[in-house]
Order: C-alpha cells, then structure tokens, then sequence
C-alpha cells in the first residue's frame, strides 16, 4: 500500500532501518522488550530525539510501544524484519541464479 | 563509517532500499545487467528522474554503473544487499533466540 507520500510499508520498515540511531535501538531491543527510559540512557541525545526514532520504528511497524502505569515500553515485531529480510533474500538469490547461469553459459556446460 | 549527515554505509543501502521505484529497479536488475535505457522504458518518469534513482542506488553501492561507448549499464552488486539481509537476521535470530529463552521459562523447562 502507498501512502500519500508513495511511500509503502516495505519502504517505511527500510526507511526506517536507514538510521543509525534506529538500527542500534533495534540491536538493543532483541535482548527483549525495554521501557522508552532506558533506550534513551546511553544515547548522548535529548529524550525527545529518542521518541522522535521510537515513533518512526512504531509507524514501520518494526516495534510496539505499550504504556503500563506510568512506563512506556517498547519490543521489536521480528516479523516485520524477516519480510524486509526476505525481500532482500529474494534478489540476492535471483541475482546468484543468474549469475550462475552465466557462469555455466561461459563454461560451455 | 559515517559520513556528514551522520550516514553510514548500511545506512545508505536502507534508505536506497526505502523507495519502491530503486527496489522495481533492483529486482530488474536481479534479471542481469541492464541498460539506463532499458531501466527507464517501462517507468513513468523522466529519464532525469531515473538517472537520479540510479545515483542514489550507485553512492549505496547497491547498483555499479559502466559507460561503454554512449550506453550506461548498470549491474547489481549482491554483496551489498548480503550485508543488509546479514544485519536484519541477525537481529531477527537474536530477538526469537530471546522468544525461545522466554517460552522455555514459562514452560518451566
């Protein structure tokens, strides 16, 4: 699905995945779910610019976010990651075939 | 390595990914190389904006381009997309790795 910018939900999951800021919240976020305060500890940025990453991931659908009391915690959707991962997978392959094939065509086989 | 933006390598090979023309040209670039000509034909857009989507694709190292006489072709660079699909499984084998450990404990095992 397109949104009004023409960007789709594989394109927001990468988008998303472009930060480097991102991607260590993501690398954090494997070791299991974390409330927003202490994804925001090490990072030498002011809590907002954390919120600001946490909602891209949440509008990707890399993360959830859920409020319990008065904590907000966040844990990572691998799902979403294996389609992104999948995607790649899929050209890489396609492209290895390829070349493989090529390769056979020059071998003479 | 990061750049002046705050961009690094992978980073710039996610956001090359994030939009769905660049990854309509990559998968038809997995098909073998193929002319800028041939990339543009079946696209409704300038060829200047074309050219513009294979720079992006070029600085991510995604895509390598060679003028041979007065045609550009481009090719794929599997390596690159491997180092993107490496990061996500990574953090997806970590992350079920952690569901597995958390299914264990509530069984008791």
């Amino acid at each position: 699905m397109l949104d009004r910018s023409g960007v789709d939900d594989l394109g927001r999951v990468f988008h998303a995945l472009a930060d480097p800021t991102r991607r260590a919240i993501v690398e954090q976020l494997t070791r299991g779910p974390a409330a927003v305060k202490a994804l925001a500890e090490p990072r030498a940025m002011s809590l907002q610019a954390v919120l600001d990453h946490l909602k891209v991931l949440e509008g990707a659908g890399v993360i959830a976010t859920e409020k319990v009391g008065r904590v907000r915690s966040c844990r990572l959707m691998p799902a979403v990651l294996r389609g992104a991962e999948q995607w790649l997978t899929g050209q890489r392959t396609e492209s290895e075939r390829q070349l493989d094939r090529l390769g056979d065509y020059l071998e003479g086989k």
